[in-house]
C-alpha cells in the first residue's frame, strides 16, 4: 500500500481526499489518502500533492517521497524550494484548461465589443455603435504552453488574428507564432488585445515593464490571467492614467487578496477580478494525479514534469 | 447596362453604392448603381438593395424589377408588402453572421461566469466565486438557422451543451436539434441561457409569452438578438421581477430606438444593447449581392431566396 499526504489548509481538500481515494481505487492502486497538516511518520509518505499556500515548506522528513504533484499549473511557491530533491509535476487539469478559455474569451470579447457601457449603463440614451469584427482585432498571448495555445485555439476560432510568444520556439496551426527577445516586440506592436499566460520565473518578473507597455498600440487592452508580478503595477498605472493603455483586466496580484487599499480597485481604467480565471477543479484534477501516481509507480516519466532550472 | 436601386435614406448607404459599383465591376457585370429616394423612371430598374428603415412602401412603379435584394437578414418590414410581386432575398453576409456569434459568445460567457459584478464593481471586496464550467451550463437557441447555427457551433466549441430548436426537424453535429411544440417545451425546460434568433412571423410573434417563460429552469438568463416582439414584454417583467428569470440582455425591442421612458431602460435584471449585436458589414455584404444579381442576370435562382408563405 502506497501513502499520499495532500498537504494544505483549506477546507475543500477534504473534497478531494474523497475524490482521489474513490479514483486510486477505481485505478486499482492501494492506496492510502491523508490529509494532516503534520503527518506522523512522514518518511512513509510516497506521494505528496501539494496544494497552494500549503504551509508545508520543509520537504527534508518525507525521505520516502517520490514525487510532488502540484494542484496548480503555477509552480512559483515550490519550485525554488531547496529541500524539495524529488521530480515536481506542475497541474494541467482539463477543468483548469477549460475554465481558463472560458475566462480569457468572455473578458476578450467584452473589450473588444466594447460591452460594459452596457452593462453599467446608468442613462438610457440609444447610441449604436458597431464594433469592428474580430478579424481586425489583432490579439497577442504570452506564454504559449497548455494555457495559452487552448486560449489562443478558442479565440482563433472565433475569428481573432492571434499571435502566440514563448521563450522558445513553437509552431501551432493558425497562429502566428514568435518567441526571443525580437519576437516579443513584434508581438507587443500588434497587440490590440494582449493576455499574460507566462509561468512567473525570475525571467518573466516585471515582463510588462513601462517600456513594453509602450511597444502596445495606442488604446490597447491588458489582460492578466497569469500571475500578479509578470506586471510593474507602477508602469502600468501611468500608462493607464496616459491613456496609451485604454484598460486593464486583472485576475492576479502582487499580494492576493488584493489589498482593500490597493490603487487598482478604484481605478476607472482597471477591472479587477479576485484570481477566479481558473482553479482546478477537484473531478478532473484528481485523474492526473492518479495517473502520475500510476506512472510513478511504474516508473514512467511523470505528465507536466517541472524543469526547476526554468523554473516552470 | 443594368440599373440597381439602393433604397434607404441612411448616410451610410453612401459607402454601400462606392463599394457596390467597384463589386459590379470587377465581377464583369456593367451596371449603374442609382441611390436616390425617389428615382426618375423607376421602369427601368433592374434590381432593388433594400435597407432596413426605407421610406419607400410602394414597389409597383418598379416594373422591370427583377429582384428585391433586402441588406438585413431580417425581412418583417418588406415581406407582406401586397406591391412587392418580385423575388425577394434576405441578407446572410458572413460579416452579419461573424459580429452575431461574437456578440452572442460574449454575452452567453458574461452571463455564464457572473462578471457584471466586477465590472461594474463598487466595492473593495475579495470575494472568490468559482463558476461552473461550460459543460455543466445547458444552453438552447431558439431559431436553427444560418445565425442559430453559427452561434451554436462556437458555444458548442466552448463547451456548453447546446440544443437548437428550429420549425422544421435540422440535423447539425455535436448539438441537440428539436423542433415542433413538443421540442419547444423540452428546449426551454433545460435552458439555463436561452438565446432567440427566430424570425419574426405570425408564428414566433411572443412566442416567449409567461407560460413559455415558466417552463424555463428557475435563475435563467434570457439573451434576444433576434426580434423584440418575439417576447411578451411584460410577461419578462413579471417574470424577472418574481425571480424566476435572473436576467434578460436584449438588443431588440418592439420600438427602435427603445423609447427613454421604457421600464426595460432602468430595470436591473435587464441589460440594453441598442440594436448593435450584428450590423450588415458593406465590404461582405457587397459580395453577396453582386453574386445575387449574377444569378438574376444568369437566369439562377438566388442565393437567400425569402419563402414569402412562411415569413422568412
Amino acid at each position: 500500500m502506497i501513502r499520499v499526504l495532500i498537504s494544505g489548509h483549506r477546507v475543500d481538500w477534504d473534497e478531494y481526499g474523497e475524490l482521489l481515494s474513490a479514483a486510486l481505487t477505481d485505478a486499482g492502486i492501494d492506496a492510502e489518502v491523508i490529509h494532516e497538516t503534520r503527518p506522523r511518520s512522514p518518511e512513509t509518505i510516497d506521494y505528496i500533492v501539494y496544494a497552494p499556500w500549503s504551509d508545508m515548506k520543509d520537504f527534508s522528513p518525507f525521505t520516502g517521497a517520490k514525487a510532488v504533484i502540484n494542484l496548480w499549473a503555477g509552480v512559483e511557491g515550490v519550485v525554488t524550494n531547496e529541500t524539495l530533491k524529488v521530480p515536481l509535476a506542475r497541474m494541467v487539469d482539463p477543468g483548469l484548461t477549460g475554465g481558463m478559455v472560458e475566462w480569457c474569451v468572455a473578458h476578450a470579447l467584452r473589450h473588444h465589443l466594447g460591452i460594459d457601457r452596457d452593462i453599467c449603463r446608468r442613462d438610457a440614451v440609444w447610441d449604436p455603435h458597431l464594433p469592428p469584427l474580430a478579424r481586425e482585432r489583432p490579439l497577442t498571448i504570452l506564454g504559449f504552453g497548455v494555457l495559452g495555445q487552448a486560449v489562443a485555439e478558442a479565440l482563433s476560432g472565433l475569428g481573432f488574428p492571434v499571435t502566440g510568444w514563448s521563450r522558445s520556439a513553437k509552431d501551432v496551426a493558425g497562429v502566428t507564432c514568435l518567441s526571443g527577445e525580437d519576437g516579443l516586440v513584434a508581438a507587443l506592436r500588434r497587440a490590440e488585445l494582449l493576455i499574460l499566460l507566462l509561468p512567473l520565473t525570475p525571467a518573466t518578473e516585471e515582463i510588462m515593464n513601462s517600456e513594453r507597455l509602450a511597444l502596445l498600440p495606442k488604446g490597447a487592452i491588458l489582460i492578466n490571467p497569469g500571475r500578479g508580478p509578470l506586471i510593474d503595477d507602477n508602469a502600468l498605472l501611468a500608462a493607464l492614467d496616459s491613456g496609451h493603455i485604454a484598460h486593464a483586466t486583472l485576475d492576479v496580484f502582487r499580494e492576493e487578496p488584493l489589498p482593500g487599499d490597493h490603487p487598482f480597485w478604484a481605478h476607472p481604467g482597471i477591472t479587477v477580478t479576485p484570481h477566479i480565471a481558473s482553479g482546478t477543479r477537484p473531478d478532473t484534477a484528481v485523474e492526473i494525479i492518479v495517473e502520475n501516481i500510476r506512472r510513478g509507480e511504474a516508473g514512467e516519466p511523470l505528465l507536466h514534469l517541472v524543469d526547476r532550472s526554468l523554473g516552470y
